[in-house]
Order: structure tokens, then sequence, then C-alpha cells
């Protein structure tokens, strides 16, 4: 038994994207410092953005919206027309930047597909991953695209039977021990995690690894195609050793 | 050769949607009518929004921030931040409203299913679309549920390519000839098309219908398995008729 599939998350894994959100809440935050004097707005701001996370998905536009539910709590109100259509532009900026590829990954994804089909899965606002996807020039890299609402253990059970893959033929890269590594390792896949330098305070929250000698964590790019190859090698043993027969 | 597989379109097929959204766009404009005295500041909304799709896309999430920038620009930025949030309010209405069945489709799904394979093609947002196919009870019924950002040509062609079938082997169910039956007719598939009693604007903007002989016409659900039957019947003697051969 072997690895057969490689996943890879795409937000901060191919291309930028936390640096995009953490400026347009640090706008936010000026905006409303304007208003009153509070060391917490950011905190407000995620709470809200969190209880909101049920009803509105991830995304750029659901956080928009959490920043204008803020301002006007965070305000109590006093929040002028002017500055809530500054904040719906910020949301507007995080739709449109451009997509930025985190450095060496084209060559890392072109690496590893010499020798795995290659998959890309990602959460979140539909409409704009595929734009960034597109934008990205890396969509001929993928033989499938799968943009799902959540990445847990059921969402990543259904998409093995989708691929028709077991789970111990099944590695994922990404940033994101929550989304990425925790869920795949728990079902009996393989990881590799590259951190991002920034990691949104949601994907933070990840508990413990389950099994940390089925994970390597690299810190660039350049570095995926040997841990890949490594964790299969691994799982070409562990499959083949007497007492796996 | 004959139909091989049935798409149903999701909102006003097989639950109510537009009329969530008819309410909503009234509230708004009783809540800028607070400010100025006009006629059209339905339209203007509805140009901010047809301006924005490009950027947000389908759903409830890209409408409430165009109502949000209409109503700043409608009241030149006078609007107050409690307006504002009763806005955002009536955005989290359209997210959170019961999923209300239409009279009658759940039995049709079930007959048609009965003779043919059926699957979920729906657009808009995500997140939003999973749960209310959850809240329907309907997920069962559906081998498969796509939910995509566009349902033009191009769209059903790399569907038809994922469900491996040809596009004649094809017919789609729906409310909208711009989005279920048009392109589906194009490619040489077939439609059954079921008006519901309202019509988003931008529905509305079909074009002509390019072979009316591959599509029936239905004014309510129970009549659905029997339009897809004849419309199968077609199919089998188009493709057994010797010219045909």
């Amino acid at each position: 038994m072997s690895i057969r599939l490689v996943g890879f998350d795409a937000d901060d894994t191919l291309w930028r994207s936390e640096d995009y959100y953490r400026d347009a809440q640090a706008q936010f935050e000026r905006i409303v410092a304007g208003y009153v004097d509070l060391d917490d707005a950011g905190d407000r701001m995620h709470a809200i953005e969190k209880r909101n996370l049920a009803l509105f998905g991830y995304g750029a536009k659901g956080m928009t919206l959490s920043m204008l539910e803020a301002a006007v709590a965070i305000t109590e109100a006093r929040i002028s027309a002017a500055d809530m259509h500054s904040i719906i532009d910020l949301g507007k900026g995080l739709l449109r930047h451009p997509v930025e590829l985190i450095p060496g990954i084209r060559e890392a994804v072109a690496d590893i597909a010499t020798d795995f089909p290659v998959v890309l899965v990602t959460k979140g606002d539909l409409f704009h991953q595929e734009a960034k996807v597109r934008e990205s020039g890396l969509a001929d890299a993928f033989g499938r695209i799968e943009i799902v609402s959540e990445k847990d253990a059921a969402t990543y059970a259904r998409l093995f039977r989708e691929f028709a893959v077991e789970p111990r033929e099944f590695l994922m890269v990404g940033n994101s021990l929550r989304s990425d590594i925790v869920p795949v390792l728990a079902l009996g896949g393989w990881g590799v995690h590259m951190p991002y330098h920034v990691t949104w305070a949601h994907e933070r929250e990840a508990g413990g690894v389950p099994d940390p000698s089925r994970m390597r964590e690299v810190a660039h790019a350049c570095e995926l195609p040997h841990a890949v190859r490594e964790l299969h090698a691994s799982a070409q043993s562990a499959f083949t050793s007497p007492n796996a027969r």
C-alpha cells in the first residue's frame, strides 16, 4: 500500500491570504478608533465573527458583514454611513486583491504531480475561491478542485469516497493543523504541515496531532516534494512489513 | 439512446426562495424611504447588485452587502448606523428562514428517482445551499449534489464530463430558463421548465429557447414525472429512428 493521491490546501498554502485579512482588520480597527478608545476592538470583532460563522460560513463576504455588525456594536451605533461604506470597501478589497503565490509552490506542485495525482481541497466562499484558482495559473496542475464548506473528518471521509481512495492512501499538504492535518491523520491518512507566518485565530484551535509519525513539518515549499516522498516510503514499508500483511 | 440522468435546480424548484428575497428588498425600500422620496430605490439597488455580481457571486451575503452599499448611495450617506444594522438583519433573515418545499416536489423527486438517477445542481453560496439541502430532508434522494458558481453552458459541459453522461442523456428540471433550460438545450440536452410565481429580474434575461421540442413546461410539480417520461420517450425514438442510426 502507498500514497495514491496528494491534496493541497489553497489559502496560505498555495497563495497568500491571511495577511490581507489581517490588514483589513487593522484598517477596521483604525476606523472604529475614531469613535471609541478601546484596546479590545479586534477581540470584539473576532467574537462577533466567530458567532456569525455558523450562519455565514468562511470567507471575505461573511467577514465583511461581521465587521459591519461589529462596527455598529462597538460604536454604539454612532458610526457614520461613510465609514460603513469604507468597511464595505475593505471587504471588496479582500475579494479583489491579486493572487500572490507562495515562493516555490508552483515548482513543488509540479514536482509532486510527476509522481502523484494532486487535488485541491479548499474551504470558503465558492465564487471567490474559484476566482483565485483561475487567477493563480495552477488550475491545470490539479486533477480536481474541491471547494467545501468545512474541512473536518466528515468532509474528508466523503471526499475519500468520491476520490475512491482509502484514507491511508491520501496525503494532505496545508498550513492549518486544524483543517488540513488533524482530521486527515485522525482518519488514518498522512500530512505535511507547512505553517504560514500568520495563522487566523480560528485555525489555531487545533487540539493535539493524533499520530505525529504520519506527519512532517516543513518551513518552505521547496521541502515539500522530499517530505511527500519520505511519507510515501513510510506508507509503503508500513504496509509491506510482515505484520501488516 | 435515452435519458440516463435527471438534474434538479434547488431555489424556487425544490423550495421557495425568491419570495424571501422580494420581501427583504421591500423592507430595504421601506428603510431608505425614511430618508429620500424615490420611486426608483429598488432599481438603483438592483443596478448596484448587478454590478457587484462579478465580485460577490450569487447569494444572500452578496445581496446584503449590495443593499448596504445601495443604502449609503441612495441616502447620500445620511443613513443611520441603526438602520444599517437593520439591513444586516434582513440579510441574516434570508440565511435563516426555514426551508419550505414546493408543494408536491418531494413526491415528484421520489417518483422520478425510481426510473432515473437524480442529481441536484444549484448555484449560489456554498454554505447556505448546503444548509438548505440538509434542512430540506431531500439530500438522500440525490446521488450527488453540485453547488456551482454559475449555471452556463461551460459549467454544464464540465458536469456532464464529471457525471460521465452525454448531453443528450441529461434532462434538467428548473424554474429558470436562463440557468436551467437554455444552456442544457443548447448543448443538446433536455429540459422541463416549471416557472415559479416570481422570477428574479436577473433570471428573466434568458434569450430564446434554442430547441423548444426538447423542452416541456409544467405548472405544478405533480406534472413533472409525466413530462420527464414523455421526453425520455422522445429521446428513445429520436435515437432509434432509421435516420438517426
